[in-house]
């Protein structure tokens, strides 16, 4: 009886563009009995740019010819000097999540994975605070309570990177998580943390972006999930969403209200990431969607 | 036979708040056998702050006593320390149009009065440039080439203030006007002067900002319509608007999207402004939707 | 000493239109002390159409002034023939949630109740399945598993109402709660029962709206918040918001994505309806935002 | 002195899917000196379902190399049975737009073609009315005045299938024509007549659609482009807006809200067909963007 078990593959790609770089990955992927189900391409340039690609392709049998390929694509992501990741659709990455003391994106995060929406497996929270403690422990997710001291703040990001280190850590999200991290730890997962910014970026950078808000007079209010750089606020946007406000709206509502945008794109950028879509270019990013 | 002639007054109003004023307002407006169809108000700071208002009311015999209301509402608006205006909806605002070379927002305002979706008269159409000079005199407006010269500003704003004294001009539209308003000029026309910015302000302010939010890798591009004040791009926001891009988008296609955001924020913050919707508050509006 | 407390009341009220309304309700309101903060008025037709309007307005001592406004706001309802509610700020409305085995709507409204965004008190939930039970009781909220056997729906509904009657419940809302309720159960509660349907009505109106979505390969996809007359899906909308999708999206994606859209206009509108600030108008709704 | 002339072609694709149909065609192109630019593959069912696929690739020296990819590609074609187009880039698709007496959808459209935003060479428009005559041959664009008889529809369709003739039409625009046209027409356009309808479809099929919104009390209101097919509102829709409206919204306002919907969707939809995005998959549409 032959083996029927199918499964898919998702491969990100980016390298120096040159010709002849789809050719060879959809041959390789061809010989190798793959079906590309969905494929898209872009270059940042055409002549001299940078070449990024997701392909998702299914394969049988299952997951026997996808380890084989994983192998066998090392000489190919050679030649053409490839950065690329090609993971199984069906493993889900394993996320820590930060947060401190507001829930909101918390709660989106966990309600979109519980649903099964968000296809990631959490492996952790982390916070400074213990207000939250309750309700993650109430969805059996491992809570640690790391605060963060002014005066010996290297001690608890090396708390916190002992903490990780016991799980399959793919990437952090930081869902509200009210401290900046050093660039230590920020070197320790490149392109690998997501952070929530409460503004549309590049308004309103540093502290209190609803009271400046507040105070321009703005009629739109917004967010920006990006990927965390020693640059504050600087890294590059994977997702931005704004909600129209008025002259009705206090500081207190526009901060309501932008909780709203917050934990939506917040949730998108996780989803998006966790789904092998995104591509960091220098401090832009590719998204393919 | 009685005169059955009926028409609208829109009467709009900011002052301290104090108890009293609404009752004042309408009991006069009754008095005077005004039948108040739409009114909104509104209260910055319910103690201590200012009072906004806009009533739109409807009057028989007309104009006979919208005029009479006009004048006896001095007393009122003069006790409550009012700075008030009271229109009639039958006249439309007469505007002068200020461009350079970009037609996409003249073109929208052109389309939109043609129809007779914005409620304003077009007196004149005034240009740095002569790019533009057979489109407008196509809609049969006059139009005036008054090129600026970095060495002699006073003299050309000068020539445009003469040009102005022409018409019996409401306010005025820098639709891509791409020049600098002295502050000279701007204290002609108070709260007066609705200017386009190519970005979601505050994001971006100064020269180039579809170039700066390429260089940004923005997931949103915007226009922000406000009015001009001395500080520049920090004027009171009357309405924003953003569109979605991605990393497809090159600076130029930046551009071409961002265009349609600005005729769009412009067009609404004229028609507001035409339909007495707009009052400033220091450095922000109340917008009477 | 004096009594310093200071309190908001919100009135609502439609009438037949007619010329002195606002004159008499601001007149009143201000000799009774009272200040209005907030006021908005509609008239949906200026010659012998309805009046609507909404004030928000402050007053002192509290409660005991807005008990006694309360009381003499009779016989200026009675002379203008007004329907009308003048409720305390301070006194949120007890909601009942009507929920069946689909957890988002039900989520949302938990979230934003808990952050003290959603201002209503809920007194219980009620479901024909016991899936959420945990859910809902982990929040400390009573938790009423009443089935609906098809041959048996009057005795189902009679136990509903049974259990209402132990709270002073204000409106009903059906988080994703799928069953029709009877024209009997309705008049309960006329104009206090909103609902979530899953399409922008009135397109793919009935059941499966997601399959028949999908079927005509729309590129938005929306929900529609309305109160539930005995016309199904025919009440009059509250609030309706969609969501792009594209052919990537299949059958399950459109669910997906659209649970996300009516979430967000199914809070909208119970925040509305929990402000005071929705007037029925025959088979639709004036929302003052 | 080598050629360096540099061009780019635009293949769009559909066929059965199967394995190795991307394989063959990057080698193809590859063989041939082609680069790919942009490139998105879309599978509707990853088994038995169709497959679409859309490359932008860069080729020289062009066009010499262009028609010879074009030719040689016959055989892939064949083998996978496919449907496709291959197009010159620098090659702008001729259009005959198609109006009634209103005029923002063309003016939109007369707009983004002359600011060079929409890639189309405009051959001539269609009107069975006079009213805009003027406006179009101001843009030096032939006008042609072909009034509907209901008595003698079909005389004067082919009055207007013989003007075509005159010019090399890729497809046809129906910018608010407010005519039907017969199963004999539309069959020498298939999958290449836009429509905008002025309405969310399905919502509001047939006449006076924002009448019947004003009748539901709709909140948002909106437009469809959409191919034409001979079910009436029934086509494979390309792009639809939405516009928030409120209860202050007559019938008359939904009308003027809704047209700058209509615009809006309608150049989008004519742009991606324009520049090649579009593929029908039987009463749906691929976009790729």
């Amino acid at each position: 009886m032959p083996d029927r078990s199918l499964g898919n593959g998702r491969l990100l790609i980016t390298c120096p563009d040159q010709p002849g770089i789809v050719a060879a990955i959809s041959d390789f992927l061809h010989q190798h009995g793959a079906n590309i189900i969905h494929s898209a391409q872009h270059t940042n340039d055409p002549e001299g740019g940078r070449f990024f690609m997701r392909i998702v392709f299914s394969i049988s049998p299952y997951p026997e010819k996808f380890n084989q390929v994983k192998e066998e694509f090392l000489p190919i992501a050679d030649h053409f000097d490839m950065e690329w990741s090609l993971e199984r659709e069906d493993r889900k990455k394993s996320v820590a999540i930060f947060i401190s003391k507001e829930d909101h994106c918390l709660t989106e995060l966990l309600w979109r994975w519980r649903s099964g929406e968000l296809p990631i497996h959490i492996s952790c929270v982390i916070s400074n605070h213990t207000t939250l403690k309750n309700v993650v422990e109430s969805y059996e997710i491992p809570f640690y309570h790391i605060p963060i001291d002014k005066n010996a703040k290297p001690e608890a990001e090396n708390k916190i990177l002992r903490t990780l280190e016991q799980y399959p850590i793919d990437f952090l999200v930081l869902a509200r998580y009210m401290q900046i991290l050093s660039p230590d730890f920020v070197a320790h997962y490149p392109a690998k943390i997501i952070n929530i910014h409460h503004s549309f970026l590049p308004a309103f950078i540093g502290a209190n972006p609803y009271r400046q808000a507040f105070e321009r007079g703005v009629k739109l209010i917004g967010a920006t999930a990006h990927y965390v750089t020693n640059d504050l606020d600087e890294g590059p946007i994977i997702e931005q969403d704004v909600l129209r406000v008025n002259h009705q709206y206090n500081a207190n509502d526009l901060k309501i209200t932008g909780r709203n945008a917050e934990k939506i794109a917040l949730a998108r950028a996780v989803t998006w990431h966790a789904e092998d879509r995104v591509i960091v270019d220098d401090n832009k990013t590719i998204v393919f969607l």
